[in-house]
């Protein structure tokens, strides 16, 4: 598991009160950047290596300004060239928001995707969903 | 169908040099004006009958900065209290987006769903998925 | 003066009820697309010509969801590689806010300010502020 | 001097490769939650004390993905009912961006502005910009 604090910005309430609904994936996305760092250590995005295939989101509790919120984030999925991401915002002791991204190992010169380099995986595998 | 015009914005493109992932559920969301409308006529957020339960987003190619984008939204599915709204993005005759999102009639105050309306069922069913 | 009209999007709106303040700055950035054109025709972020030296944003009234609003920006000073982009937003018929943009010819490549080529200039001429 | 440590997101960085300039008046609203604290201590929305009056911003050096930023934020001005805060962006040991929001101490509830708390200016003065 990786786990990341995030800042809930008053901009990003809405006038319903509360975090709006679009500004999750917003999070989420910031999250995977210890994912992304496993393909790109150097973070260089001419260098970029995933792309973004699909994700859902649900949405479990309203989400509030004035806390600070985890974000954790699980390799839930490990395939040839693609995986998926699972992720929770927690707030309050509550899991506020949860999805699953799916992304590709992607070379943007060739414009294919690539198989996921074996010591990618062997860290991947460290953050795995725990069994229950 | 609903459809809707949005001109792409510098701001949301990013370092890979197109429109951001995360971007999309905000145009989505700001396109699902048309059926809050429906609910809230006056479009008064202290009157807001519509609560999103989850949300999927698939990406089938780039969006870009520099032509406007059409966004298609279609109610795909009517329950009892909760329905689904299917939506399509699409720039230069490519749909490069596509999406549903799980919306539920809501009461604020009581804090539990609703059904919806007979009145707007019988204008959601004009914004159905045609038949192929 | 050159005119653009926007619709607020819910995710604009914050706790408070009406548009978050750090969104005039963006829609301003949309609204000045029609100076970039007059540098960059083709629109292409590759070959960007202005960089943004400084803004300064006013509020005069709450910004509200509901009721599309008209920004107009005007060139309001040229200089030899530099010049001003006054900006106000409408809504309602109430002038909510207003801003300056200060905005450098520039060579991403020389990494150098360069002087406003005169067709530009004729051009922006023609949405200087009108004496009253 | 209060200081707040953001990590930039991918998705704030536009097609130019480095930090959108719009997305700098959010870190700085975002990072004057430290003196919206000293007028609402439990930080809730409905009882929020604060308007914005004016704020702007000048931009010294590209800010990057990759590396986080500290942001300074100083009290500049202490008026009757209104102050200023002046706020720095650092990353890398450059100082990139640095502006000046204008606030106002505002009851919603009567629209009209309030002399700032005696308690409060106390704690502001300890916040200023020390002498060079």
């Amino acid at each position: 598991m990786f786990t990341n604090i995030i800042s809930p910005r008053f901009l990003e309430t809405d006038a319903l009160g509360h975090i709006n609904n679009t500004v999750l994936p917003m999070w989420f996305e910031a999250s995977r950047d210890s994912i992304f760092r496993l393909f790109n250590p150097d973070m260089d995005p001419q260098n970029w290596k995933l792309i973004l295939a699909s994700f859902n989101v649900s949405f479990h509790a309203e989400t509030l300004f004035g806390t600070d919120v985890e974000i954790r984030t699980f390799i839930s999925r490990i395939g040839k060239s693609s995986f998926d991401a699972y992720q929770e915002c927690w707030q309050n002791g509550v899991k506020t928001v949860s999805g699953t991204a799916t992304m590709v190992h992607f070379c943007h010169k060739e414009k294919t995707s690539e198989p996921i380099p074996e010591h990618v995986i062997t860290q991947m595998k460290q953050h795995g969903i725990p069994a229950e």
